[in-house]
């Protein structure tokens, strides 16, 4: 393992999240593509990576085992499902691989099995890997410690697409908690999630969330500090898968070059050390 | 009266309605400030009103009576309270001046009394004066007549400031009426005024609203039309009482032409006739 | 040729525009995926549409020939180049098909062409395809009306992605077109496309263009009329191809239901008979 | 001189910037509004500051003299002119009072007087006295260090009334400069300040500028980070005088506590400390 372009293997690539990795490793110059699986028996078997992505063709195979491309890989990248993770890693302890790990929805059980994988294997773990998002969190907090005593509302506006099933958003929530915990607030007693008829004045310290969901919105949030006279908003805005498989790259860029052990995007990013 | 220049008299000079109105008739080249009403007693009567609006000496003082400026005068402008206004349509009645109201809350008896002198005096009665926000108004009609039955989701955000007791706004449930109204939809049915926790993906049907409270933000609306791959967003932002001043000067001069009668701001804007 | 259901035929389907355009037949109830067409030898012939696009199995293998697929269609959809779109046209003439035309680049020569074949193929041309856009342009005319003459400022603001080598937006001009025409300007004489260093106060004729590049967006334009005291600002954001699918989509169901012409997009929304 | 609510006194309350300047201090629960000054001769001698600001009767006359109130007062405001503010320091150091100063257009050599009072004087002299534009570009600096590597396209858009001479804004500039720093870029070299016409594809490491001019707007900025897949987008936006009478007013109650020295905003906030 190096950490001159790492060798990655994209698990999943018949999926869209798959595709857009193919795409993000194309345009890191930091990383190589070596191989992309799918399921066993897709009619996908033997597609070019870089047609099924939408890139032009690259002449690397979809193939539909790990074990057919062992030693010309150097790190997985696996968005799947948990059980497809769990036998993933054991792939990577037996082979000396890394992996960057976005699969969401374990049980309590998997991560279990899923941490005693760290004594065996460098991995990265994280529910949300966009590097904005992860940086956004960081500016909140600078804010909020230099605005929060100074009679400045603080608002979270979030915005996502139709089929979101709740509110507000976990992202926008985090954003909330960051906040709440910089300025000794605690969000469950401050953070105001409904305004409907007489509501009466807003209160200093509520923090107001508002949620919109329309269309095809991939993820915006905007947090705003307003006062008498200004506001300063910060916003991330999602346009596409692209911003998690930049980050869940970059992380392997970074993991390919780490010892054992289960790391997170701060890590990563050197976000703590600042 | 004549419709060239009305001459101007200002009622309530001494609020900041009063002076901001000051300031929107000196900007308007097709009106003249002929004079300023302060109550009876304020430490302002004399006072220049262009001192007192902060744009540089007039040479017009403050007066506390209509009767001293009765020969001067074409048209009031009246943003004060429902007992006051009442007296100056009597005023109004007697003398044969037009008359622009902005006074709110008054009652339904009060209503009838200022019906009562639509026999007898050309006025403007509007409660929101901002001509951009009946241009907006229109707009969201067309728009919604053209997408409503593609698959565009419509989501009403606002925001205001922090003092405001209610929501959402006012001008934001008349944007819903109106984009509800343009779909056959009723408001009362597919309004959806808050989301919190799991609520599901959104029905295409409903009508979304948002609600900001922050800083001194004096009105900001947008109405969001989004579908996969597109958004269009109309927007209305106030940024001060210029913007209620400006509609009440354009009454002005509109009401100067006009025999007696109660008028909208759509009269006065011909927006009904486009 | 019916107006119900029309079968859609998507030219091109291995390129981006091409899956996108499956999607949005996809996800229209009111057409059906009839069939997808690759380049004589690519190595996608036979694999099934829905997989390539990403949205799961359909049944449908991707072919190399409309001939092979005459029977079994209405309406092409065409986002491909000129030589290909010409080539097409004649196969529409031939067996009596329908086509929705996206194709940009075409010369002088090509363009007349295609006007040829206006007389024997029923056509849709145009240069956007989106309903957003052309919607925006409607209320834009309607919009500069109302306030061309009151001292509202106009401006444009557009923002596209790193790769867009000219700047206005084509998009941008031909709104600034529209604004200037509404308010008898010459967009030449009027528009101000830089302001560097002292460029003195604005003149209230002015149509301002400030132009973005930054990233992956896919184009956001907005135009601002603003006086003292309020904006109205009206926005469209395009999130991904699927804002132009979408309006080809719409076009194709508009145009199975046509005798032959050339038609453009205010032609299948109806925005002119408003 | 006292730490706790310091008695100010406020240089040139007729003008705009001087009634603010009254409504900020009303506000702030930690600062006392103790006198106003006037130009000698105008006819406002004598009326009431709350009156003059629009905020109610304060029972405080403006006077025409620094002398006759130099008991009651602990710091003076000062948003005048080079001479006034000159004879002001004479004053402060003569009396053992703090200034804040937010004049402009110094020249170099009243520049070198105004330093010489800083071995007797406690001030704060700051461009822009604005609380959130400070933060911001704080909020800059980290965002450029953590990004600035990966991809990101860096732009800076801003918007001011159509009274505006220059392009783009002071404040924009530093934003810019701050951000380039951040880089080891050089904004002379890398600042594009406009792109019309055939400009080609984005450089990766321009800084781009994009200005708009339009109505009443105080003053808004936004920079903005891109890349495929996601943005972050630090805004501030100025909505009255408010923002800079509330951060003099801020430096006042902080220069009250302080020794002799000329200081900066930064100083006020310890935004450097952190």
């Amino acid at each position: 393992m190096t950490t001159a372009a790492p060798r990655i293997a994209i698990v999943g690539v018949a999926g869209r999240m798959g595709r857009t990795l193919v795409n993000a490793v194309c345009q890191d110059d930091g990383a190589t593509l070596a191989a992309g699986i799918v399921e066993p028996g897709s009619s996908l078997v033997g597609a070019d990576l870089g047609e099924l992505a939408g890139v032009g063709r690259l002449g690397i195979s979809a193939v539909d085992s790990l074990a057919s491309v062992v030693d010309d890989i150097d790190v997985l990248i696996d968005f799947t499902t948990p059980a497809v993770t769990l036998a993933n890693l054991a792939f990577c302890a037996e082979h000396g691989k890394g992996i960057v790990i976005g699969t969401t929805g374990l049980s309590d059980a998997e991560l279990e099995k899923l941490d005693g994988y760290a004594q065996r294997v460098p991995m990265v773990f994280a529910p949300n890997m966009s590097v904005g998002v992860n940086l956004t969190l960081k500016l909140l907090e600078t804010a909020a410690r230099a605005l929060g005593d100074e009679g400045y509302d603080i608002e979270v506006i979030e915005a996502h697409h139709r089929h979101k099933v709740d509110a507000p958003s976990g992202t926008a929530l985090r954003m909330g908690e960051v906040v709440a915990a910089a300025l000794d607030r605690n969000l469950k007693e401050h953070g105001v999630f409904e305004r409907v008829g007489q509501c009466g004045p807003r209160q200093a310290s509520e923090i107001g969330f508002a949620t919109v969901r329309a269309g095809d919105i991939v993820g915006e949030h905007t947090v705003m500090f307003a006062t008498e006279g200004e506001r300063i908003e910060i916003t991330h805005k999602a346009s596409s898968r692209m911003t998690f498989a930049r980050g869940a790259v970059r992380a392997a860029r970074w993991v390919s070059g780490q010892g054992v052990g289960r790391y997170g995007m701060n890590d990563v990013l050197g976000l703590d050390e600042q």
